[in-house]
């Protein structure tokens, strides 16, 4: 077994230096004789890129050879794993996987947004090559899914697979319950706290998440990564009222990733919805992330932990690196590239029961109209509260019976012209979690 | 890579037919296209074996030879991996698993009594005939934690485990804190239910939770099994009263694993304690399981699922069986045996608080005696309740400050001396999760 003799150090090459780079250096420093026994290697780390070389980066980098080139390090014939740590896209990070796969080097990498744009491409590279891509930091930052379900659930033929992955869209939305608090307010605060990207659209849009669930998906359903099939909406209109009444009807608010193969073809949506306030989702606190695996067999898994960080998100490359040190194999999304199939996007959302608000001007019939309005598109109501006016309007609240989208959006059309709805409605999915 | 193209079918000799066994040949039987998907092989059932070869058991087993013997079957030379789910520490399961090692076999196995006892003899065996020797269904049912903990986490210095991992017991203090029922009507409908094992004890007294304990044990801290440094305490001394106090002060109870290395040595405990009710741990319901595993570097990773029943430990056998089928090796306990060493196991458990409950007689100064023993041990008090009396006794409640087990079993040894305290008095560990 590789485990018991080891063949040799395993020679990495680490592009990006950022939290996560230094982070997965500070612990094959520290920890060298640990991973040593847990491998049978020695993990050697031979050269390492960045952008800017004199930078303190609070970690020892003199005995590494430096590459002001990310190409130039994946190219070099010393190095046995290219750890792609830049992120983007596209650009250097791309470039430089593409050459350290056509070099023959093996790759770990944390970069989301590159494997669910080229994720397909890199993968059948990857295998044509005969050398490893993997990427368990990718996904939900130190929680061991990626493993937990190409691996772990192996036998199962999974059904549905659902995750709050964004840990800055959960600490907004938690933090607005908390503190009673408008959504533009807890955005600066999080802004102020660093914990957005510079794009916060990436965030708050759903879009990091949806990334990540695009290669859930893929791992699931043995399907090439479809990220522009991710139904995406985020969590920009959602208002402390909303937070609020859910909280009161029971349940939570989050941006939820849920993917799921239907007999209408392939599921994905990032989006917030409603889950009962005492199931793990609804439980679920701050930055945290949480994935949920269902399968026919295990039932439901549920993963926990922190989405983000230094040491997480370098625990989760490590796992890469070590897999590959003690000699295990595994194609990228859990089955050869070239048997990917690719998916038929659902057009639209199985059923679901919907949360509806919306602000009704204080007129006699108004409730009426509204609810002829709902009843006309096949939407009925499970509950209503209406509360109490205010400048002549009232708050109303619905959670409808379980309905397609079509039928309600059909609804939402239909509201402008009751006279009687002020402003935009607001629903909200509730899953069934 | 093995994954891509394979390397012929992977023949299994299954021996133990009960509900896992039957579990693993209908999951083989029903997905085997998608077996062949993810691991590039063809899994194949060559034999089996089990106690009775009439009975049925709702899966079709007349393709596959039979063997009465299962040690026969491991000796049979047109298997490659043998499935050991007989149970039972010793007898047929041993010597059968230690055949198949013997005479070159992969072998995966769920029987944790065997692992617990014999775990370092037969993972050495394992080593030393060059073959793998694995067991996720030994622990937590269909939670993947033992990858989890032996390769997703391989970068961490692990520094706690902690787990409840009987779903039996965590059935009977759910059910006795929902239907307000003593222990001993609880244990009996759980017995008419068959949730028990047939010698309860089993379960209830924390032995079947206490193996997987100490399984895990081996895998975090790099150290040879040690079942019999396990502290061991059961359920059976749990009342009503307890439950209930406990839900009152922010609190519930569960036969909690605890596993960590401290300066004192290897301390594992399984007992009942008090957990947060508002954390994971305290908000696990019914038969489910939960691991909680700590790094250095990812913090806090939770998993949570079902830790029994055929499906999920069907599931657990089946991603070892796919690992060994993609050609994935790991040592039984994460890194060779011969490197294991022996553990020194702390002579006593880490300090904490303690939830203590008498019955204080109605005398004058009875609160100050017993006051005035805790703090000669060193037992200082952090909140009391004395309750109103009934027939001339009043339950008292203490939860302390930290302090050292053995401090406060001096106060407790002290307490009969007092003349004022009716029998034994309860004390229960308040864990810090």
């Amino acid at each position: 077994m590789t485990t018991s003799h080891g063949t040799g150090p395993l020679r990495l090459g680490i592009a990006g230096l950022g939290t996560v780079g230094a982070g997965v250096i500070k612990i094959i420093q520290r920890r060298a004789a640990l991973l040593t026994a847990r491998t049978g290697r020695e993990i050697e780390v031979v050269a390492v890129s960045a952008r800017n070389r004199d930078k303190d980066r609070g970690v020892r980098l003199k005995d590494y050879a430096w590459e002001d080139d990310p190409v130039a390090l994946a190219r070099r014939d010393d190095i046995d794993l290219f750890v792609e740590l830049m992120g983007g896209s596209d650009g250097p990070a791309k470039v430089a996987t593409e050459t350290a796969i056509a070099t023959g080097k093996d790759v770990v990498t944390a970069n989301k947004a590159m494997l669910a744009l080229h994720g397909q491409a890199l993968a059948t590279a990857a295998e044509d090559a005969g050398v490893a891509l993997r990427f368990e930091a990718a996904v939900a930052g130190g929680i061991p899914v990626v493993k937990a379900l190409t691996e772990g659930l192996a036998g199962n033929e999974v059904q549905r697979v659902m995750g709050v992955m964004n840990g800055t869209c959960n600490y907004i939305l938690t933090r607005m319950e908390s503190a009673g608090l408008p959504y533009d307010e807890v955005f600066e605060e999080a802004n102020a706290l660093g914990y957005l990207e510079a794009d916060p659209t990436l965030d708050v849009g759903g879009i990091d998440a949806g990334h990540k669930l695009s290669l859930l998906s893929s791992i699931a359903f043995g399907t090439q990564v479809d990220f522009a099939a991710v139904e995406l909406e985020g969590i920009q209109r959602i208002e402390f009222a909303d937070i609020e009444q859910a909280r009161d009807m029971g349940y939570r608010i989050k941006l939820l990733g849920v993917t799921q193969m239907t007999g209408r073809g392939l599921e994905q949506r990032m989006s917030p919805c409603l889950v009962p306030a005492d199931s793990p989702l609804g439980q679920l606190e701050g930055g945290t992330n949480m994935v949920v695996l269902e399968g026919d067999a295990v039932g439901q898994i549920v993963m926990r932990g922190a989405g983000a960080g230094e040491g997480p998100t370098a625990s989760a490359v490590l796992s890469d690196i070590l897999d590959i040190a003690r000699g295990i194999r595994v194609s990228t999304f859990g089955q050869p590239a070239s048997s990917l199939v690719k998916p038929v996007p659902a057009k639209a959302a199985a059923p679901a029961a919907f949360y509806l608000r919306m602000q009704l001007q204080d007129k006699p019939g108004a409730l009426a109209r509204v609810a002829a309005v709902l009843g006309e598109a096949g939407v009925s109501i499970n509950r209503m509260r209406q509360y109490s006016h205010a400048e002549g309007t009232a708050p109303v609240l619905f959670v409808t019976h379980k309905c397609p989208r079509a039928a309600l959006d059909a609804a939402l059309a239909g509201m402008g012209k009751t006279g009687v709805v002020e402003g935009e409605p607001i629903a909200i999915r509730i899953e069934e979690v």
